[in-house]
Protein backbone atom coordinates (compact mmCIF):
# COMPACT_ATOMS: atom_id res chain seq x y z
CA UNK A 1 0.00 0.00 0.00
CA UNK A 2 1.00 3.39 -0.41
CA UNK A 3 3.19 4.63 2.93
CA UNK A 4 2.36 8.26 2.00
CA UNK A 5 -1.19 8.20 1.94
CA UNK A 6 -1.31 8.15 5.70
CA UNK A 7 -3.15 5.74 8.16
CA UNK A 8 -6.07 7.62 8.35
CA UNK A 9 -6.46 7.22 4.68
CA UNK A 10 -5.66 3.55 3.62
CA UNK A 11 -7.49 2.68 6.96
CA UNK A 12 -11.15 4.71 4.47
CA UNK A 13 -9.82 2.84 1.49
CA UNK A 14 -9.62 -0.55 3.02
CA UNK A 15 -13.12 0.16 4.73
CA UNK A 16 -14.49 1.10 1.34
CA UNK A 17 -12.43 -2.16 -0.17
CA UNK A 18 -15.05 -3.91 2.06
CA UNK A 19 -17.85 -2.81 0.23
CA UNK A 20 -19.55 -4.99 -3.05
CA UNK A 21 -18.12 -3.33 -6.32
CA UNK A 22 -15.51 -1.97 -5.30
CA UNK A 23 -12.16 -3.84 -4.93
CA UNK A 24 -8.76 -2.62 -4.05
CA UNK A 25 -7.79 -0.10 -6.51
CA UNK A 26 -11.60 1.37 -6.69
CA UNK A 27 -11.66 1.56 -3.55
CA UNK A 28 -8.40 4.25 -3.97
CA UNK A 29 -10.33 5.77 -6.87
CA UNK A 30 -13.32 6.61 -4.19
CA UNK A 31 -11.54 7.37 -1.13
CA UNK A 32 -9.54 10.18 -3.61
CA UNK A 33 -13.01 11.29 -4.97
CA UNK A 34 -14.02 11.74 -1.57
CA UNK A 35 -10.95 13.64 -0.89
CA UNK A 36 -11.37 15.94 -3.73
CA UNK A 37 -15.39 16.43 -3.26
CA UNK A 38 -15.47 16.95 0.56
CA UNK A 39 -18.04 19.49 0.78
CA UNK A 40 -20.16 17.67 -1.92
CA UNK A 41 -19.49 13.74 -0.74
CA UNK A 42 -17.09 13.26 2.19
CA UNK A 43 -18.92 15.00 4.41
CA UNK A 44 -22.45 14.58 3.16
CA UNK A 45 -21.19 10.63 3.48
CA UNK A 46 -20.09 10.84 7.01
CA UNK A 47 -23.28 12.37 7.86
CA UNK A 48 -25.14 9.84 6.46
CA UNK A 49 -23.43 7.19 7.33
CA UNK A 50 -23.64 8.64 11.00
CA UNK A 51 -27.35 9.26 10.51
CA UNK A 52 -27.88 5.71 9.06
CA UNK A 53 -25.80 4.27 12.14
CA UNK A 54 -27.52 6.02 14.70
CA UNK A 55 -31.07 5.83 13.25
CA UNK A 56 -32.02 2.63 11.19
CA UNK A 57 -33.19 -0.52 13.00
CA UNK A 58 -34.61 -3.30 11.56
CA UNK A 59 -38.40 -3.65 12.04
CA UNK A 60 -39.04 -6.15 14.76
CA UNK A 61 -41.81 -7.59 13.16
CA UNK A 62 -40.69 -7.99 9.27
CA UNK A 63 -36.66 -6.82 9.74
CA UNK A 64 -36.84 -4.29 7.14
CA UNK A 65 -34.23 -1.47 7.62
CA UNK A 66 -36.04 1.25 8.19
CA UNK A 67 -36.26 4.40 10.83
CA UNK A 68 -39.27 3.53 12.46
CA UNK A 69 -40.32 -0.13 14.14
CA UNK A 70 -42.54 -1.39 13.18
CA UNK A 71 -41.10 -0.09 9.57
CA UNK A 72 -43.80 2.01 7.37
CA UNK A 73 -44.90 -1.09 5.84
CA UNK A 74 -45.66 -3.17 8.62
CA UNK A 75 -47.47 -0.03 10.14
CA UNK A 76 -49.57 0.84 6.95
CA UNK A 77 -53.06 0.00 7.46
CA UNK A 78 -53.63 -0.01 3.71
CA UNK A 79 -52.04 -3.24 3.29
CA UNK A 80 -52.96 -6.59 3.22
CA UNK A 81 -52.21 -8.62 6.45
CA UNK A 82 -53.35 -11.84 5.14
CA UNK A 83 -50.25 -11.71 2.50
CA UNK A 84 -46.70 -12.34 3.81
CA UNK A 85 -44.09 -12.23 0.83
CA UNK A 86 -40.89 -13.84 1.69
CA UNK A 87 -37.17 -12.07 0.63
CA UNK A 88 -34.24 -13.13 0.68
CA UNK A 89 -32.63 -9.72 1.89
CA UNK A 90 -33.96 -6.03 2.08
CA UNK A 91 -33.17 -5.32 -1.66
CA UNK A 92 -35.32 -8.40 -2.73
CA UNK A 93 -38.14 -6.32 -1.06
CA UNK A 94 -37.21 -2.60 -2.58
CA UNK A 95 -36.94 -4.35 -5.95
CA UNK A 96 -40.90 -5.59 -5.05
CA UNK A 97 -41.72 -2.70 -3.78
CA UNK A 98 -40.51 -0.75 -7.10
CA UNK A 99 -42.69 -3.32 -9.12
CA UNK A 100 -45.82 -1.86 -7.17
CA UNK A 101 -47.50 -5.49 -7.98
CA UNK A 102 -47.35 -6.61 -4.20
CA UNK A 103 -49.88 -5.03 -1.63
CA UNK A 104 -49.06 -7.33 1.26
CA UNK A 105 -46.63 -7.41 3.74
CA UNK A 106 -43.07 -8.80 4.11
CA UNK A 107 -40.82 -10.71 5.79
CA UNK A 108 -36.94 -10.30 5.62
CA UNK A 109 -35.24 -13.84 6.31
CA UNK A 110 -32.10 -12.05 6.05
CA UNK A 111 -30.13 -15.21 3.94
CA UNK A 112 -30.55 -18.34 2.76
CA UNK A 113 -29.94 -21.85 3.94
CA UNK A 114 -26.49 -22.82 2.66
CA UNK A 115 -25.08 -26.52 3.59
CA UNK A 116 -21.56 -25.12 2.27
CA UNK A 117 -21.65 -21.75 3.67
CA UNK A 118 -23.25 -23.32 6.99
CA UNK A 119 -26.36 -21.07 7.67
CA UNK A 120 -29.13 -22.85 9.21
CA UNK A 121 -32.26 -22.51 9.94
CA UNK A 122 -31.43 -20.37 13.60
CA UNK A 123 -29.28 -17.93 11.43
CA UNK A 124 -32.06 -16.75 9.50
CA UNK A 125 -35.62 -15.72 10.44
CA UNK A 126 -37.54 -18.39 9.78
CA UNK A 127 -38.92 -18.96 13.53
CA UNK A 128 -40.55 -15.47 13.43
CA UNK A 129 -41.90 -15.83 10.04
CA UNK A 130 -43.87 -19.24 11.37
CA UNK A 131 -44.75 -17.04 14.02
CA UNK A 132 -46.62 -14.99 12.07
CA UNK A 133 -48.78 -17.30 10.31
CA UNK A 134 -49.28 -19.19 13.44
CA UNK A 135 -50.92 -15.74 14.06
CA UNK A 136 -54.05 -16.73 12.22
CA UNK A 137 -54.60 -13.65 10.54
CA UNK A 138 -52.37 -14.69 7.68
CA UNK A 139 -53.87 -16.31 4.60
CA UNK A 140 -51.42 -16.72 1.65
CA UNK A 141 -47.59 -16.78 2.06
CA UNK A 142 -45.89 -15.83 -1.38
CA UNK A 143 -42.15 -17.10 -1.57
CA UNK A 144 -40.28 -14.71 -3.44
CA UNK A 145 -36.32 -16.06 -3.10
CA UNK A 146 -33.87 -16.45 -6.06
CA UNK A 147 -34.24 -19.54 -8.21
CA UNK A 148 -31.24 -20.74 -7.12
CA UNK A 149 -29.71 -23.90 -5.09
CA UNK A 150 -29.68 -22.37 -2.15
CA UNK A 151 -33.16 -19.74 -2.75
CA UNK A 152 -34.90 -23.08 -3.88
CA UNK A 153 -34.09 -24.96 -0.50
CA UNK A 154 -34.58 -22.76 1.82
CA UNK A 155 -38.07 -22.45 -0.18
CA UNK A 156 -38.96 -25.94 0.01
CA UNK A 157 -37.51 -25.94 3.93
CA UNK A 158 -39.85 -22.73 4.61
CA UNK A 159 -42.71 -24.46 2.97
CA UNK A 160 -42.34 -27.16 5.16
CA UNK A 161 -42.10 -25.34 8.58
CA UNK A 162 -45.00 -23.08 7.29
CA UNK A 163 -47.84 -25.65 5.73
CA UNK A 164 -50.56 -27.06 8.48
CA UNK A 165 -51.71 -23.65 9.59
CA UNK A 166 -54.31 -23.15 6.97
CA UNK A 167 -51.94 -21.31 5.05
CA UNK A 168 -51.42 -20.79 0.87
CA UNK A 169 -47.64 -21.38 0.60
CA UNK A 170 -47.35 -19.82 -2.95
CA UNK A 171 -44.17 -18.63 -4.78
CA UNK A 172 -43.42 -16.37 -7.84
CA UNK A 173 -43.90 -17.73 -11.49
CA UNK A 174 -40.56 -19.01 -13.70
CA UNK A 175 -40.49 -18.45 -16.96
CA UNK A 176 -39.63 -16.23 -20.08
CA UNK A 177 -38.30 -12.46 -18.27
CA UNK A 178 -39.89 -9.55 -20.46
CA UNK A 179 -38.05 -8.60 -23.17
CA UNK A 180 -36.41 -12.09 -23.01
CA UNK A 181 -35.04 -13.62 -26.13
CA UNK A 182 -35.34 -17.07 -25.94
CA UNK A 183 -31.64 -17.11 -27.55
CA UNK A 184 -29.97 -15.59 -24.45
CA UNK A 185 -32.10 -17.43 -22.06
CA UNK A 186 -30.89 -20.91 -19.86
CA UNK A 187 -32.17 -24.38 -20.73
CA UNK A 188 -33.50 -24.24 -17.33
CA UNK A 189 -35.53 -21.05 -17.35
CA UNK A 190 -36.91 -22.12 -21.02
CA UNK A 191 -37.90 -25.53 -19.59
CA UNK A 192 -39.61 -23.87 -16.63
CA UNK A 193 -41.31 -21.79 -19.14
CA UNK A 194 -42.56 -24.43 -21.27
CA UNK A 195 -43.69 -26.62 -18.30
CA UNK A 196 -45.73 -23.21 -16.95
CA UNK A 197 -47.25 -22.84 -19.99
CA UNK A 198 -50.80 -20.99 -20.49
CA UNK A 199 -53.38 -20.47 -22.86
CA UNK A 200 -52.46 -16.96 -24.77
CA UNK B 1 -36.47 4.35 -6.29
CA UNK B 2 -37.61 2.30 -3.11
CA UNK B 3 -40.04 4.44 -1.04
CA UNK B 4 -40.27 1.82 1.46
CA UNK B 5 -35.97 2.38 2.11
CA UNK B 6 -36.73 5.59 3.86
CA UNK B 7 -35.38 8.82 3.60
CA UNK B 8 -32.23 8.48 5.19
CA UNK B 9 -31.27 4.73 3.62
CA UNK B 10 -32.07 6.01 -0.20
CA UNK B 11 -29.69 9.22 0.60
CA UNK B 12 -27.02 7.18 1.98
CA UNK B 13 -27.74 5.20 -1.58
CA UNK B 14 -27.77 8.33 -3.76
CA UNK B 15 -24.51 9.56 -1.89
CA UNK B 16 -22.85 5.86 -2.55
CA UNK B 17 -23.86 6.07 -6.09
CA UNK B 18 -21.78 8.96 -6.67
CA UNK B 19 -18.50 7.02 -6.31
CA UNK B 20 -16.32 6.19 -9.27
CA UNK B 21 -17.01 2.84 -9.62
CA UNK B 22 -20.18 2.37 -7.85
CA UNK B 23 -24.22 2.90 -10.22
CA UNK B 24 -27.28 3.42 -8.81
CA UNK B 25 -27.33 -0.97 -8.42
CA UNK B 26 -24.27 -1.32 -6.86
CA UNK B 27 -24.61 1.53 -4.65
CA UNK B 28 -27.87 -0.06 -3.33
CA UNK B 29 -25.91 -3.25 -2.73
CA UNK B 30 -23.74 -1.46 -0.56
CA UNK B 31 -26.02 0.09 1.22
CA UNK B 32 -27.27 -2.88 1.76
CA UNK B 33 -24.02 -4.73 3.06
CA UNK B 34 -23.26 -1.72 5.51
CA UNK B 35 -27.44 -1.92 6.98
CA UNK B 36 -26.06 -6.20 7.41
CA UNK B 37 -22.44 -5.58 8.86
CA UNK B 38 -23.05 -2.52 11.40
CA UNK B 39 -20.26 -2.85 13.73
CA UNK B 40 -17.92 -4.03 10.88
CA UNK B 41 -18.37 -1.92 8.47
CA UNK B 42 -21.21 0.81 9.16
CA UNK B 43 -20.24 2.22 11.87
CA UNK B 44 -15.74 1.83 11.92
CA UNK B 45 -16.71 3.43 7.83
CA UNK B 46 -18.60 6.99 8.93
CA UNK B 47 -16.31 7.09 11.85
CA UNK B 48 -13.56 6.52 9.19
CA UNK B 49 -15.06 9.25 7.00
CA UNK B 50 -15.16 11.68 9.33
CA UNK B 51 -11.95 11.61 10.83
CA UNK B 52 -10.61 12.10 7.23
CA UNK B 53 -13.38 14.99 6.61
CA UNK B 54 -11.82 16.55 10.22
CA UNK B 55 -7.54 15.53 9.24
CA UNK B 56 -6.98 15.35 6.20
CA UNK B 57 -5.75 18.33 4.81
CA UNK B 58 -3.77 19.01 1.70
CA UNK B 59 -0.12 19.94 1.64
CA UNK B 60 0.41 23.54 1.50
CA UNK B 61 3.42 22.69 -0.32
CA UNK B 62 3.06 19.47 -3.12
CA UNK B 63 -1.17 19.59 -2.23
CA UNK B 64 -0.85 16.08 -1.41
CA UNK B 65 -3.64 15.30 1.22
CA UNK B 66 -2.24 14.62 4.65
CA UNK B 67 -2.83 14.73 8.01
CA UNK B 68 0.36 17.03 8.38
CA UNK B 69 1.19 20.43 6.45
CA UNK B 70 3.63 20.16 5.03
CA UNK B 71 2.95 16.25 4.43
CA UNK B 72 5.04 13.45 5.15
CA UNK B 73 6.90 13.57 1.71
CA UNK B 74 7.57 17.27 2.20
CA UNK B 75 8.80 17.42 5.49
CA UNK B 76 11.16 14.02 4.76
CA UNK B 77 14.50 15.19 4.51
CA UNK B 78 15.99 12.41 3.09
CA UNK B 79 14.25 13.38 -0.55
CA UNK B 80 15.84 15.00 -2.75
CA UNK B 81 15.05 18.56 -3.06
CA UNK B 82 16.17 19.20 -6.43
CA UNK B 83 13.72 16.77 -8.00
CA UNK B 84 10.14 17.29 -7.96
CA UNK B 85 7.85 15.06 -9.76
CA UNK B 86 4.60 16.05 -11.11
CA UNK B 87 1.56 14.59 -10.84
CA UNK B 88 -2.33 14.65 -12.08
CA UNK B 89 -4.05 13.20 -8.92
CA UNK B 90 -2.69 11.75 -5.47
CA UNK B 91 -3.64 8.60 -7.10
CA UNK B 92 -0.71 8.49 -9.30
CA UNK B 93 1.77 9.92 -6.40
CA UNK B 94 0.30 6.88 -4.46
CA UNK B 95 1.12 4.99 -7.36
CA UNK B 96 5.12 6.09 -7.91
CA UNK B 97 5.74 5.87 -4.43
CA UNK B 98 4.56 2.20 -4.49
CA UNK B 99 7.02 1.83 -6.70
CA UNK B 100 9.99 3.01 -4.69
CA UNK B 101 11.34 4.56 -7.99
CA UNK B 102 11.37 8.12 -7.23
CA UNK B 103 13.12 9.67 -3.64
CA UNK B 104 12.72 13.30 -4.61
CA UNK B 105 9.26 15.84 -3.25
CA UNK B 106 5.73 15.48 -5.51
CA UNK B 107 3.91 18.48 -6.98
CA UNK B 108 -0.20 16.96 -7.23
CA UNK B 109 -1.88 19.19 -10.22
CA UNK B 110 -5.38 18.55 -8.91
CA UNK B 111 -5.95 17.65 -12.55
CA UNK B 112 -5.28 17.99 -16.02
CA UNK B 113 -5.70 21.20 -18.72
CA UNK B 114 -8.63 20.28 -20.61
CA UNK B 115 -10.64 22.34 -23.14
CA UNK B 116 -13.47 20.39 -23.06
CA UNK B 117 -13.99 20.56 -19.70
CA UNK B 118 -13.41 23.88 -19.74
CA UNK B 119 -10.24 23.48 -17.56
CA UNK B 120 -7.64 26.39 -17.98
CA UNK B 121 -3.77 26.68 -15.42
CA UNK B 122 -5.86 28.77 -13.13
CA UNK B 123 -7.93 25.51 -11.77
CA UNK B 124 -4.67 23.95 -11.15
CA UNK B 125 -1.95 23.69 -9.13
CA UNK B 126 0.54 25.20 -11.84
CA UNK B 127 1.51 28.96 -9.92
CA UNK B 128 2.65 26.87 -7.23
CA UNK B 129 4.64 24.71 -9.34
CA UNK B 130 6.22 28.12 -11.24
CA UNK B 131 6.49 29.09 -7.78
CA UNK B 132 8.71 26.04 -6.40
CA UNK B 133 11.08 26.21 -9.61
CA UNK B 134 11.52 29.75 -9.67
CA UNK B 135 12.90 29.28 -5.77
CA UNK B 136 16.36 28.14 -7.12
CA UNK B 137 16.79 24.64 -5.38
CA UNK B 138 14.55 22.52 -8.37
CA UNK B 139 17.43 20.86 -10.57
CA UNK B 140 14.91 18.70 -12.20
CA UNK B 141 11.15 18.82 -12.64
CA UNK B 142 9.44 15.39 -14.00
CA UNK B 143 6.36 15.27 -15.70
CA UNK B 144 4.73 12.15 -14.58
CA UNK B 145 1.08 12.88 -16.45
CA UNK B 146 -1.02 10.55 -18.16
CA UNK B 147 -0.12 9.59 -21.79
CA UNK B 148 -3.64 10.85 -22.80
CA UNK B 149 -4.24 14.24 -25.14
CA UNK B 150 -5.33 15.86 -21.91
CA UNK B 151 -1.86 14.75 -20.13
CA UNK B 152 0.16 15.66 -23.12
CA UNK B 153 -1.52 18.95 -23.38
CA UNK B 154 -0.88 19.74 -19.75
CA UNK B 155 2.85 17.94 -20.21
CA UNK B 156 3.82 20.79 -23.00
CA UNK B 157 2.58 23.77 -21.39
CA UNK B 158 3.73 22.77 -18.12
CA UNK B 159 7.38 22.26 -20.10
CA UNK B 160 6.93 25.90 -21.45
CA UNK B 161 5.90 27.15 -17.97
CA UNK B 162 8.55 25.50 -16.12
CA UNK B 163 11.40 26.52 -18.85
CA UNK B 164 14.11 29.07 -18.58
CA UNK B 165 14.62 28.43 -15.26
CA UNK B 166 18.21 26.39 -15.41
CA UNK B 167 15.69 23.29 -14.72
CA UNK B 168 15.80 20.53 -16.59
CA UNK B 169 12.16 19.32 -17.70
CA UNK B 170 11.97 15.36 -18.23
CA UNK B 171 9.20 12.62 -18.63
CA UNK B 172 7.95 9.46 -18.04
CA UNK B 173 9.53 7.04 -20.86
CA UNK B 174 6.90 4.84 -23.10
CA UNK B 175 7.13 1.31 -24.00
CA UNK B 176 6.18 -1.75 -23.50
CA UNK B 177 4.74 -2.70 -20.33
CA UNK B 178 6.54 -5.19 -18.09
CA UNK B 179 4.91 -7.92 -19.01
CA UNK B 180 3.25 -6.68 -22.31
CA UNK B 181 2.62 -9.03 -25.11
CA UNK B 182 3.46 -7.18 -28.17
CA UNK B 183 -0.52 -8.71 -29.59
CA UNK B 184 -2.34 -6.99 -26.78
CA UNK B 185 -0.73 -3.66 -26.92
CA UNK B 186 -1.91 -0.49 -29.13
CA UNK B 187 -0.33 1.00 -31.91
CA UNK B 188 0.61 3.65 -30.46
CA UNK B 189 2.68 2.60 -27.61
CA UNK B 190 4.43 0.06 -30.49
CA UNK B 191 5.72 3.45 -32.52
CA UNK B 192 6.77 4.45 -29.15
CA UNK B 193 8.39 2.11 -27.80
CA UNK B 194 10.28 1.29 -31.78
CA UNK B 195 11.11 4.97 -31.58
CA UNK B 196 13.03 5.21 -28.07
CA UNK B 197 14.61 1.77 -29.05
CA UNK B 198 18.14 1.13 -27.31
CA UNK B 199 20.59 -1.65 -26.97
CA UNK B 200 19.87 -4.75 -25.45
Amino acid sequence: MAASAGPEIERLIALLAKLPGLGPRSARRAALALLKKREQLLEPLAASLAETAAKVVSCSICGTPDTRDPCSICSDGARDNGLICVVEEAGSLWAMERSGAFRGKYHVLGGLLSALDGVGPEALRVAELVGRVKGGEVREVVLALPATVDGQTTAHYLAERVAGNGVEVTSLARGVPVGGDLDWLDDGTIVQALRARRPA
